[in-house]
């Protein structure tokens, strides 16, 4: 028996500040992005340089060698989303962030707050996003 | 100052029995889809039926309506990733589901396990995705 009713709470909209104030302290995030096969999502661990995140990838998967390989020399528009959430209270908040993802060069990556990749891997890049939209809910009962 | 150097973890390739198991749980996901301004990605609650990823949509922000109205009539290509990740111990799985998302009937979604929407919101439906391609990682240390 499935029921329609539900007594949910009324997300909030978070604007431009409190998104980029939520996902400042840096952590695991996911990144959207089209691979030629349509959309891709691929958590990554990351840190916030002023307004951009920056994050490293071709690290494992095949997935990750294909967002390398689709940055490669253009700005490409993805997405990055980073949440909170209890799944028991049924609370929580997410953003997402959308803009241009680049590589970084060296000089620039030398400039860098520290960001230790996770996982072994060769072919590693340095990426970064300009989030030039943001969009944020945060529900709370 | 900068390192290269990280004593990563090599990650275990995960088969699609594997991913499947990881996610049937159900819990929170997130969505990757183009909303015709490129890739978006919102966490969403979510049940699996059969193979199916099951949740509902078009209850709060701008996106959600986007995703509900990418999908009218039609079957998009969709990305649908859950992970477990611990932060502080870097390791932790990920996987990434691909494949036809598409809108559910009255009929189909009596017949589905209960699925509450978190949010209070309107024109709400029901989303499936077919997990046509499957990656999985696991990072243990």
């Amino acid at each position: 028996m499935h029921t329609f009713s539900g007594e949910g709470a009324v997300p909030e909209e978070l604007d431009r500040a409190e998104c980029l104030r939520l996902v400042s302290p840096g952590g695991v995030g996911r990144v959207a992005f089209d691979d030629g096969e349509g959309p891709a999502v691929l958590p990554v661990n990351y840190v916030v340089d002023g307004e951009r995140i920056i994050f490293r990838t071709g690290l494992g998967g095949r997935i990750d060698f294909s967002l390398t390989s689709v940055l490669r020399g253009a700005r490409v528009r993805v997405a990055f989303e980073v949440d909170s959430i209890d799944f028991d209270a049924r609370e929580g908040w997410s953003v997402m962030l959308r803009g241009g993802a680049y590589h970084l060069g060296a000089d620039e990556i030398a400039e860098l707050p520290v960001l230790e990749p996770w996982p072994k891997g060769e072919k590693e890049s340095y990426i970064a996003i300009d989030p030039v939209e943001t969009h944020g809910r945060r529900l709370a009962r």
